[in-house]
């Protein structure tokens, strides 16, 4: 049985790899330039873990920057989880596909500044509201991929945090507004005099869960939709528009409402771990990624179900995105590279559709009581 | 250039190979059994990405449940993660080592019952009171390496929230305690008629960032702590008492509390996203693994640091922990299996001094004035 | 006009003097006795403002704890509220009344206690553990009203902190928590030698809006409903069941969501807020009664419509509770004094009836497009 | 004992009117006028509760907008918390004065419009970014007090959650916003068809603690601070700079993040509510008034205290302002009236410094042991 897994295993990637005329070897064997990571990603490697990826879809995307069918490749050792989304495209395309919207908040770094007191700290709120064009200079200096786009200032006591937010064009970009928030605090240092005292100051507020990047964004806000007919939710999904209405109030608002929490979904993070971890993204940014609320709306017995994603920390160029599987996914996708970041775009949106695909099977499963069934059926043996 | 990082990179590990007497070759190859992951942790598998994997350490630990020198496996992309736990471990290392501990507070699943009106609410909390200890042997029924620990109940209205707390060993656990909470709810709707609407009801919370898991913690509860000594803040981390004391209350505690964050401190989600991915844990949980406080403590001129992890959803068996690469490096730490979740507690203290080790650097190296510098030397051309 | 006014506010009052058999004198002059506030509740005092009240009601309540119809006097200066209560009491009595619930949670003291390091500090936690049976003795011994009944730890890094909770029969209860916390922190201090850094710590946590008393409840939870008839919901409100229940998802759940909101309600705080003051409760608390959650569940045509206070810290004994018109209004009600806590669940049903009612006619004059228009018509000139 | 108490009660205040040359009479009787409230404050009013006055400070201020010594009019019945503020106030005297700073956020009303979808809400944004200058002129239609300064948009869904932001002047403003807001609506619905589902919708957030408006701040922030010198922390405070820093980082910051609150202090309700009370604010916005921070940072031997009220919903004219009672406590503070927000301004500085007061006060006697004891001190006999 164990043969014919592995040739299931690489029957399915060369079939992709007809598919898309596209070469996903690196995804079966120890890539040659793998170790080239330890020049850049990585100090002291001693080599690399696999995670198995599996492929679900494809879904139909009609997005503000994305059109057409995409696979979506899924790094997990979860078992139910490809098959979940799956089974969630399959519901989606049965619905005419998925509509996505994307927005590029950017990436932001947060500084901390060091006053003697509330008269200065209230003296460098001023400095930079009126300098700010000055500052967009100094910080366009640093790459021309960066873009300084907004100031936000908190002063608390001697304390003035500095929320600088960027745009980084088709990278993450959390690297290069660094570079360019440590410009930034030494030209305000040597104009103000005030001390920086820490580039990083939680205000920005990377790789953590926080309010502030629920409300105003972070990286790219994405959400996406897909209206669904009696049809579907009954011969698809096995439930219908008044249970799974109600799954979503009770579970996703309520439940989440009940537990402090600043994820009002079922599953988002399963997702977006897979995604992240398959495309090369920083797998610590699911911390953010997890955020955002699933709806729905009944109309008659169809139903309107929707994603929002407000802090999708992302990019197609960077980090771990050149890495050999990685790399062959983001092109299987078409989203490798950019120049505007309309590639980063693009997958942001094929993120929402991926998760919407997800969480829309994930609450049919539970609306109808198969969700330990499943997991049984995927993940004998697994615990 | 390229060959020589591929021969430091199986030269190095050659070299932990040798030191442990254990086989890491899973680590530079694509692993001859990894594809039986098709059969269990991931549907339409088409092969699998690696992950780099670097090494700090060795850290000190003194632990409740963990004794010994221990080497930090992580996978990452991020330049200069490995290369700042590794300086961290130095500085904890020249200060006698980490002091651990653990608590094993148990895994949850929170289901949604459904009632006609708060009367029916109320009679269900209290059936639930009365009747627990039929319900732990309905839970224990369903697996021996699971006990039901505790029932919490919230009403609001029509919905009763209801989080089974269980203790799963040394697995992670929440398959078993999915399948655990399915035969409950039947039990529960078959002797008050009252019907479960949803066996996953968020208030878990799984895989959300949430005060409730904050508050009452998940998986295991870890803190740790090191006394760095005078010589060390100067000498390795480049910084002192003070102004390290001073970021950490301006960053980690202030600087969240602005931004809303349920992670005040620094880079905690670096580290366990590392951790988990390359020792097999479930990636979708950084989302509650960032989670935690570190805080500070002036003692004449050294300074007692300490970091404290409330929601780590962990396990030595189970999930990914069998994969080729993944299992060489549980068995490198020696947490491998396990019986009475002795080893997940191991693991999870190692996570905790990995985690502080990680934390300090960055934070004396913001202290300093360093972060720009060191990312700029690490990872030049990342981005 | 104003004479009109006079002999109308005059009038209202002797009719229910009248109907209560009861004096309301104090709210219509200056009390002869009020000035002994400068003993005991107001140090420098020069006199007093006073609050207009009007009355509500009566509304029917079948409570736990309390049963009859009862008129709701609210102290208020924002005109349309006594009258938007007024409306839901009406509504909420052709409806066959309000079904109450509460459940005596009771008061905490949160004090924190400072160690050199984690060993203390978990040695600390589990000294309070097996000692708990002692320090109840050492806290009863402090008052005969009050009862210690649970102790919860929480360790970071040198703080400890330690969340008494107390039993305080029919008083709010805060000052006895006080001094039976003082007296437990220096019996702690005496046989563990580990020093109390604050008697208040803010994990009580004390006329403060915070998760953890939203969670866990603080003084009195309370739960109302009423069941609305498609008549009702028509006639009286204005609007029906689909129109209401959609509101209170978008506003109360979703609206208060993206707003990182406590309150996931329309407008607590307007009534809690006055009656608070109406009798003699202390209005600090209104950053704790605000807290809840309103939620509906379409039954055919009706709808059932509910609240949840889940920290409610009220009494019917001590503070302003005596002051002449406040005690008054209490009379009124029948939940003056009290022995074992019995009259204090009365009061937090009758509140609990009262936040209903309220809520209620609000969401109905939102659902209707009424609430500009009906503000214009009751506070014509108002600002 | 009762008769000296009134001798006393009535000498302050003749003290006071004779200091101002204003008349306070109405704090020591019934007000002819006060019924006028029937007509604007108050439905079926039957009179009203009198809540005692007491007086703490002077205090000097230095602010933005205010600058002289201020009497600090508290109606409360807690005893003890006229004596701390003034004892505060002296502590702060001697230090120089308290530094105020205050910006006006301006008020908010969030309404909800309902689309079909995705589509159609991102088309509503669009609409409202576009013709912004159109709505701020129907906005300033409906009052010459009220200017439109900024509209904020969240899409979740078919929900589209709209947070109009307007300068009000002098006024707290939520009438005046609650009808221009009306307007606005009505005019987006005539222009894009769009039905708005409700007025209100909690994005505004009104009278609930909210993440959001601890964030962007609503009515008024307020900064304040004091330089307290060794002396004054050991003469009058009887603590020292390390001590109250301590205690302030492990209570106001530890103890308030680990009970997930939004309110970083330790008293702000108290002095908020005794404040709003007295001078005819809303005693609903206590809810938001909590919320805010307190830092220290110790310089030398000597010790920066500073308070943070990033949400103060306040006016000095409109609601309560013109009872009698607390017309004449505005007038005592010179903040009576106003025409362009310069009285609002101050009366937020004279809240600031108030708060300042307290809050230090209170912090003081919980570093040296002396809670238990003042409260028994001030209040025995209280329950």
């Amino acid at each position: 049985m164990k043969l014919r897994q592995i040739n299931s295993v690489t029957g399915k990637r060369l079939s992709l790899e007809k598919k898309f005329k596209i070469n996903l070897r690196p995804l079966s064997f120890y890539p040659e330039n793998f170790e080239g990571a330890a020049g850049k990603n990585c100090e002291n490697m001693i080599g690399g873990v696999q995670i198995p990826v599996g492929i679900a879809g494809p879904v139909k995307i009609s997005g503000q920057f994305t059109a057409g069918n995409y696979y979506i490749p899924l790094a997990t050792t979860e078992g139910a989880l490809v098959a979940s989304v799956n089974r969630g495209c399959k519901a989606v395309n049965q619905s005419g596909g998925v509509q996505t919207f994307c927005h590029n908040v950017g990436i932001t770094r947060g500084s901390i500044f060091k006053t003697d007191g509330l008269k200065k700290s209230h003296y460098l709120k001023k400095y930079l509201s009126v300098n700010i064009e000055k500052l967009k200079k100094v910080a366009a200096a640093t790459s021309s991929h960066l873009k300084l786009t907004d100031i936000n200032v908190r002063i608390v006591g001697n304390n003035v945090f500095v929320r600088f937010s960027f745009d980084t064009d088709e990278a993450m970009g959390m690297n290069m507004a660094t570079f360019a928030a440590d410009e930034l605090c030494h030209e305000v240092e040597k104009k103000t005099g005030i001390k920086c005292l820490s580039l990083a100051g939680n205000f920005d507020i990377d790789k953590k869960p926080a309010f502030l990047n629920f409300h105003e964004g972070r990286g790219r806000m994405v959400w996406a939709q897909v209206l669904l007919t009696q049809k579907v939710l009954e011969s698809i999904l096995k439930t219908n528009a008044v249970k799974l209405n109600s799954l979503v109030q009770s579970k996703c608002l309520l439940g989440s409402a009940i537990s402090g929490s600043l994820a009002y979904n079922a599953q988002y993070a399963n997702i977006i771990a897979a995604l992240f971890i398959a495309l090369g993204q920083d797998a610590a940014h699911v911390s953010e990624g997890c955020l955002g609320i699933t709806t729905t709306e009944i109309i008659g017995n169809d139903l309107n179900f929707s994603i929002y994603l407000p802090d999708l920390p992302i990019g197609t160029v960077g980090g771990g995105t050149w890495l050999p599987a990685q790399q062959a996914l983001l092109q299987m996708l078409n989203v490798s590279g950019g120049t505007k970041g309309e590639k980063a775009d693009m997958l942001a949106e094929i993120v929402g559709a991926a998760v919407l695909a997800g969480e829309l099977s994930l609450l049919a499963a539970l609306s109808s009581g198969d969700l330990a069934r499943s997991h049984k059926r995927f993940a004998r043996g697994m615990e």
